[in-house]
């Protein structure tokens, strides 16, 4: 059996080496020059030199949110160090050490953007895949695709006259340095990871900062924040004005610039709907366990969902459809895969905003993890790893300043402890 | 307004003028190096010379199944002649007409093999169009899409055993002519116009001929047509065997040759999932009347219902599209056309097998027809056209041998005369 495996980032690479160890043969193809995909920091904003989007949004003085210990894939650790919070270059050495290990290069294809996938009639896939140093298209055929793109597509929430104010816009992806906006005034909108990280990192040589946000019903739970004096918590703003903005409790304020970190969209230009998928409004389906896709159960998307576990929700998936893909074990009936995704989606509808169908947070992404281990018989994440991501949210939304000084050390696969 | 069409067949043509017509920037890719369409006869089949599939399903000595009084434009006749149904090169003529007297094939590029359709973020849409000439891609950007590439994808139900069969098995996609087929005996799949139109032209010189068809359910009415001596009507196969196949009442047959003469799937490889529409199994959702792309209703999708008139569907569909598309008239909310759709398609299903989400057929066309014009407010369709339709889809079912030789001449809106 062929995979063929889109992207070289985090899930891409955990693609390969499962791939591998399915018995598979495996090409990834991945348009940047190196592996790691978002963890890739460049200068470079909008488009890059083959006239593509600037995949990363990584920005300078980037930490990670979450403890080292629930950032390895389960069954290789980061290296031992006296911290647990990294950089985003010794993240990006973590993906080479792993793909040497597994020696995982030889299989990637770098600069190839994968332009299109569709089914053929015999029910295999082909790629149209873009060689950016000879601009040629070439064409690839696998049994089944692991899509592991990311998704880096700015969302950015519309309001009122935003087209008059005469500042400056951007969103969180294209924000690199605090250094662009010393003594200025900035408003920041958006209370989630990206919002929170700037809005401290900015204030500290900003004149002023503003920062619109609703975190409690970003985060799901009470969240107050010790700010920095010079930033003024906002409500959502009403309208803007040429100079700044009318905000919904009725104040007025002035700023320079608008940094928008409201998250991401999925954006995946390259699958055709002949793959019976389609993605609107952060929501793509119809998916099973938010990866298979339902109509065409040799094509799965990876990393779907998010404010959970990255790489070990990515190893896990990608065990989960090669289980199935391979044949180790049957899917259920497309009428029953169907079902049970309504099912789930319906529960879901009812409590969450329309572009949240595949946001999981600290109440729901452990009972995903161990459902889909359990629907595909395989090894489960261990429960320390969900209970290390509680914490370290818990502490995120509370100790902002603080908690990215804390050591975790796993004691068993229950248990951690943190000093 | 900057409209992208994709193709210069019967749809993309009508697709350019209209376009013009409302005032309206247009250019339409075809991938072909003439207009026409499905009506371009060639003896190739499989692959072209630039490696893509062949689009054209046309064989040789094909007629019109309807009056050519029917297969016009609404306001574009065929010059008159004293017959009604047509050779295929009587048809592209006519187009090459209709181009010429609106002066369109300057809007047109050719040798453009649209790769890819996706929206941008400001909700604009960037084509990714492969020069095959040049072997360059080549972006462009349009603030709508009409999508008039026909569908051409054979269908193939799957049978028992069906790789155990030793002789030719083919799709009448890929039949061109009987000459192949001369004295030897052959199995012919499907009671639909090909299916007819095949067998009939076949048994003219082959040793012996058995079609295996359900006409009855495929034109939802009681069908008895006379049939040639060396033509035997069967059930449908049960199972293949190495050298014929045993059908469902028992009966055991030896055959050199199988024609799946068994209708079209549609294949739109180079819409992105993104477009918010997906496509499985026949059925493409969401579309609004079968046409507009209810998430993106810039993108809209030509000719999808089938058993209907072709060129004055088609020219209605594109008018009814540009009268929302350049805002002279506002949709429905999402949620109300999501509505209607399930309303519509609720009522469907009950009563249609799962592939024929988008037919239509002699009792549902001119309702459909009626409908579009009325929702957009435009100018309807003459209702002498669904009854000439409906005529001669009669006499196909009822005087396959004699049906082509009546000549239609229409009297009034209402009213035809036949003689």
């Amino acid at each position: 059996m062929k995979i063929g495996v889109v992207g070289a980032g985090p899930a891409g690479l955990a693609a390969i080496r499962h791939s591998l160890e399915f018995g598979c043969e495996v090409v990834a193809f991945e348009q940047n020059e190196s592996i790691g995909g978002t963890w890739i920091y460049t200068d470079n904003i909008e488009t890059n030199k083959y006239g593509l989007e600037e995949h990363s949004s990584m920005y300078q003085g980037l930490m990670t949110n979450l403890p080292k210990e629930a950032m390895s894939y389960p069954d290789f650790p980061y290296p031992p160090s006296d911290k647990s919070y990294l950089t985003s270059p010794e993240v990006l050495e973590y993906f080479s050490y792993f793909a040497n290990h597994f020696d995982l290069v030889k299989h990637i294809k770098f600069q190839s953007h994968v332009v299109r996938i569709s089914p053929l009639l015999n029910n295999q896939f082909e790629f149209i895949v873009r060689d950016l140093q000879t601009e040629k298209n070439v064409k690839h055929v696998f049994d089944a695709v692991l899509v592991c793109a990311g998704f880096s597509v700015p969302m950015v929430p519309t309001f009122p006259d935003s087209d008059k104010f005469k500042g400056e816009i951007i969103h969180s992806h294209l924000y690199r340095s605090p250094k662009k906006y010393e003594n200025k005034i900035i408003l920041i909108i958006g209370g989630g990871p990206s919002g929170v990280d700037i809005a401290f990192a900015v204030s500290k040589t900003a004149k002023k900062v503003f920062w619109s946000h609703h975190m409690d019903e970003t985060w799901g739970r009470k969240v107050k924040l010790e700010v920095p004096s010079n930033l003024s918590e906002k409500v959502d703003v009403a309208k803007f004005t040429e100079s700044g903005a009318i905000f919904q409790d009725g104040t007025v304020e002035e700023f320079a610039v608008v940094i928008f970190a409201t998250g991401y969209d999925y954006k995946f230009p390259f699958i055709s709907i002949d793959c019976g998928l389609s993605c609107y409004k952060k929501y793509i389906q119809p998916l099973y366990k938010h990866c298979i896709s339902i109509n065409r159960p040799n094509l799965a998307i990876i990393g779907v969902p998010y404010f959970a576990l990255a790489m070990p929700l990515f190893d896990l998936q990608i065990r989960f459809c090669l289980t199935f893909m391979t044949g180790k074990k049957q899917l259920p009936s497309r009428e029953e895969m169907l079902k049970d995704t309504e099912k789930d989606m319906k529960e879901r509808w009812t409590r969450l905003k329309p572009h949240k169908g595949h946001a999981l947070g600290m109440d729901k992404h452990e009972a995903y993890y161990a459902e889909i281990a359990r629907t595909a018989g395989i090894e489960p994440l261990k429960p320390v790893l969900g209970k290390m991501f509680n914490r370290s949210f818990t502490q995120f939304t509370s100790d902002f300043n603080n908690f990215r000084k804390e050591v975790y050390e796993v004691v068993d696969d229950e248990n951690f402890s943190v000093s």
